[in-house]
């Protein structure tokens, strides 16, 4: 039934003809993602609660708002993307999150938490100033209910003198399970609802910001939902409603219900890697044996981080705060201050929130504090708003902060070493997993570089990290097989430079390899460095745009990083 | 009596001892911010709460954090800083902002909004960690109470499992009047007070976070207020408490009181500039009546930005989310998704917080938002927290973005006329003032630059702004009395570069100038672009180093850029 259907087919079925669209989809989306990777028990979790939305609204006139977008295959499924949903998050396939570029069904663009309040504000006041008559509908799930934007944007509603509807999908986790006082308050909620008039009575919190509390109700139960969702569709003429729903992430599918966050992302597979965060863990845990001011803190991805050994072995030393970026890192720059040694993981694309932060709690004030950033470089299979591209540029502009990328998980792990008794702040950043290993390991002193191949060839390749460095050593293996040899040297500090080695290299050629965009990243340190002196210098690192989803190795490959890219380069020029 | 007063000789006063202080630190205060410019209002309306805090509690043992720091001076006059409180805000003097650097007093430096709470939070969570035994208190204002640090800190209170004392200090002001549901909540907390049981029941929102609420007191009360920290101090082991007390912006000074707005932050004159603020506010206004698609929108300082008419004509389509700098910007990206213009006006250093919304929002989203970057490059007095010479960088690694900067407000006219009919992403950074004009004004096309002066000498100099291009152009004017002739090209979008002009100076020696850090900036981008091509480059910009509070001119000469230094370089170029 699921093939080719229309939102308006979908409005003239029957009950029993959507339960069973609802099992299709179900068993599509499991089939799928464990083909392509995904989201799975957030989707799984939705189906019924999305096909009860489309049911009831009239999308693409209405405006469906996702939160992260992590509950939006059904969607996609009902809206026109059944014939490309086998592509999902491959390359030139369909997105895992919504996309404007993709379907007039997709209204906002999403990827990192807490935003689709602002933006059902923002779409419902653009409605109301150009005169125009439609519904806004936000969907967010309890996880990214922890979100401070949230607050931003619930101080602003009447303010903004607008109407929305705010779904608020509570499965008590956000990828971990949910955490923090609004998450309490949620449950004692969901626990009022046999008691519907003391349930109003606690629901003052959102009235108080000029929404209508209604809830709970069971989101996997779609007769239900749809009757409340067209009596709440009449209300909203008159006001903002926040319905309260309850959904069971990974319904339908036993192994997903009993391992929710297990299996709320699904990878594809690939061969046996080590991962980075594994090494974070058990490091730092071995770290904080001996040394009592290690703290760690993580926004609601202590598992995916590697921390959960360190998160057992100390409870007390280590805090998940939820989704609350910008906070877990003020509250590391603030430990600090009282001599602790603050570690703050988190990936690459979601320190962008605290980018004021590193600025002005962390580095301003010089505080010791250590940023392990995880999943740096192209992240793949999530897109756009997930690529880890861009921290080496934000990061390094950053005046008292030491960025340092490793070679390996065994340099790594003498990174973490190093960090311990390093008394200023640092960033570490790493992709998710390596397969590689490169000798020599010498000590790690900030700003000292290693040479891994050197010689006397024309040819010097700087470049840091496991990938970058993939690429450089390989070319120059290649190259060698045809007599023409080049250096290559391990660049493990981004800032500061090794200028003692760069001084030494001002007869040469150069090359920079990294897994970041060229702007502001560690090319563009190195050019600064030689502008101005005669030199050949290339650039090997991504453009200035918007990486897509995809594998790894083939949007590197893509956007210019490989080993094949940089020894052509360097054979064209070399015969000059 | 405020001479080398120390906060033990404070305790041992009698009540009247401490009113009389109370005065001579609010005429002290009052005749200080005259003569060196800070922030007025927000200092003498705290000055009993402060005397108040500093004799009830032990500092520097017990920790006082401050929220923004627009409250310190009081603080500063009690603790150590009589002495030198003449030199506040001066090159070399005491800072206008809480400084650990300067006082054990001062135990976290702040400039942004929201970051007191956990700040303060992380504090305490590192005394319990420790095993220590001090208070904490952070001290706040309602108008940073909007921001959604405040919730994301709210809602660990109970996680962290540590104690703390936050002082709301509710004056109804920000730096313009407070806004939004919190506001108004605590509007009614106020009005309950005479029925404290109705109160006790209205305070649930705190309460739901684990905070016991008491208020409302009158926080110019010194003896009552005296009398209430010393009851809430031994409250403090065992519970977290909010102590919510009303003050009176400006409190003491007729002018101050009735002008709380105009007074919250003192200039210290110097000679009429015309403000790129009111021109941004005048033309705005102008397209606006013709182009019913512009939107403004701000965050807490409509007049500041100088958006005050717009906001008066156009009511309906301008938007004062108080203190949510991240909030305002997915405002405005999701109004462009619905067909609307918006602009985001903004200082430079709290844009930072928004990073990650131009990117995920406005720009990956390719959205036709106009980010109005006001008091970019060094900004003076106010020091390390809000200089905004990191913008060029941050903002010019963000792919789809078109980065402005006006030569002069007669150009940003145009560039505002520019940006009405430009349909994507667009920043135009400016300076607070400005009282130079620079000949021709050509049209403004997107990535192209114009010559100011054109000849055929060695030296071309590529600069961004208008202090930028003061430089260049002195320079330039005084080279020439030495008959060494130097092109001055106006470098009006640091992206994209204008790389046909670029091109014509291969063979030419460059110097770049802009009024931001070295590291990603307009710099960094041209010796990219030069790289490995054989060429003289040397860029004046900002070292990579936080720099400190000082007038404007002295502080970009201190730091590297001046006519004087530019045409030192050349003549000593020249002459080898």
């Amino acid at each position: 039934m699921l093939e080719n259907i229309t939102v308006k087919q979908l409005k003239e079925m029957s009950l029993k003809q959507l339960l069973a669209l609802c099992e299709e989809a179900r068993e599509l989306i499991t089939a799928t993602v464990f083909k392509n990777g995904g989201h799975l028990s957030s989707n799984l979790g939705t189906v019924e609660l999305i096909v009860a939305l489309n049911y009831v609204f009239d999308f693409p006139k209405d405006k469906l708002v996702f939160d992260v977008g992590h509950q939006c295959y059904t969607h996609k499924l009902l809206t026109g993307r059944y014939e490309k949903f086998s592509t999902i998050r491959q390359k030139g396939g369909i997105s895992g999150f919504p996309k404007r570029e993709e379907s007039e069904f997709d209204c906002y663009n999403v990827g990192h938490a807490g935003t689709s309040v602002s933006a059902a504000l923002g779409i419902a006041k653009a409605r109301d100033i150009k005169g125009e008559d439609f519904n806004v509908i936000a969907l967010i799930g309890d996880g990214s209910f922890n979100n401070g934007l949230i607050y931003e944007a619930f101080n602003s509603l009447r303010l903004l003198n607008t109407k929305v509807l705010l779904v608020l999908n509570d499965n008590g986790m956000s990828i971990a399970p949910t955490v923090g006082s609004m998450h309490e308050y949620l449950e004692l909620l969901s626990r009022d609802d046999a008691q519907k008039a003391k349930n109003a009575k606690h629901a003052g919190i959102f009235e108080r910001f000029g929404f209508a509390y209604d809830g709970v109700y069971d989101g996997n139960d779609l007769e239900k939902m749809i009757a409340k969702l067209t009596e709440v569709k009449q209300r909203l003429k008159t006001q903002s409603v926040i319905l309260h729903v309850m959904t069971k992430k990974g319904k339908g599918y036993a192994f997903c219900e009993e391992n929710p966050e297990a299996t709320h992302g699904i990878s594809n597979g690939g061969k046996r890697e080590t991962e980075y965060s594994e090494v974070l863990g058990k490091t730092l845990t071995r770290l904080a044996e001996k040394d009592g001011r290690i703290v760690a803190v993580t926004a609601a991805m202590t598992s995916s981080l590697g921390l959960s050994p360190f998160f057992e072995k100390f409870p007390n030393r280590s805090v998940d705060v939820g989704i609350c970026e910008e906070h877990a890192t003020i509250l590391c720059a603030s430990m600090a201050t009282e001599g602790l040694k603050p570690y703050y993981a988190v990936y690459s694309t979601f320190l962008q929130r605290s980018f004021d932060e590193i600025i002005i709690d962390i580095c301003e004030q010089n505080l010791p504090v250590t940023l392990c950033v995880d999943r740096a470089g192209i992240s793949g299979a999530d897109g756009e708003t997930h690529q880890g591209v861009f921290d080496l540029s934000f990061l390094s502009m950053i005046p008292n902060l030491t960025v340092a990328v490793p070679k390996d998980v065994e340099e790594f792990e003498k990174m973490i070493e190093f960090s311990a008794d390093f008394n200023a702040p640092l960033a570490i950043r790493y992709p998710r997993a390596g397969s590689r290993s490169f000798e020599p390991h010498t000590e790690i002193v900030a700003g000292k570089w290693e040479y891994l191949i050197k010689n006397d060839g024309n040819y010097v390749i700087l470049a840091c990290g496991e990938r970058a460095l993939s690429c450089a050593y390989d070319a120059a293996k290649a190259l060698q097989q045809l007599n023409i040899f080049v250096s290559v040297v391990n660049a493990r500090f981004v800032k500061p430079l090794d200028f003692g080695l760069l001084d030494g290299l001002i007869e040469r050629s150069v090359i920079t390899v990294e897994d970041n965009i060229l702007a502001g990243g560690f090319g563009s340190a190195i050019n600064t460095y030689f502008a101005g002196k005669h030199k050949e210098i290339k650039n090997f690192a991504y453009n200035d745009q918007f990486i897509p989803q995809g594998g790894v190795m083939e949007l590197m490959e893509e956007f210019g990083l490989s080993a094949q890219a940089i020894a052509e380069y360097v054979k064209s020029n070399e015969n000059r």
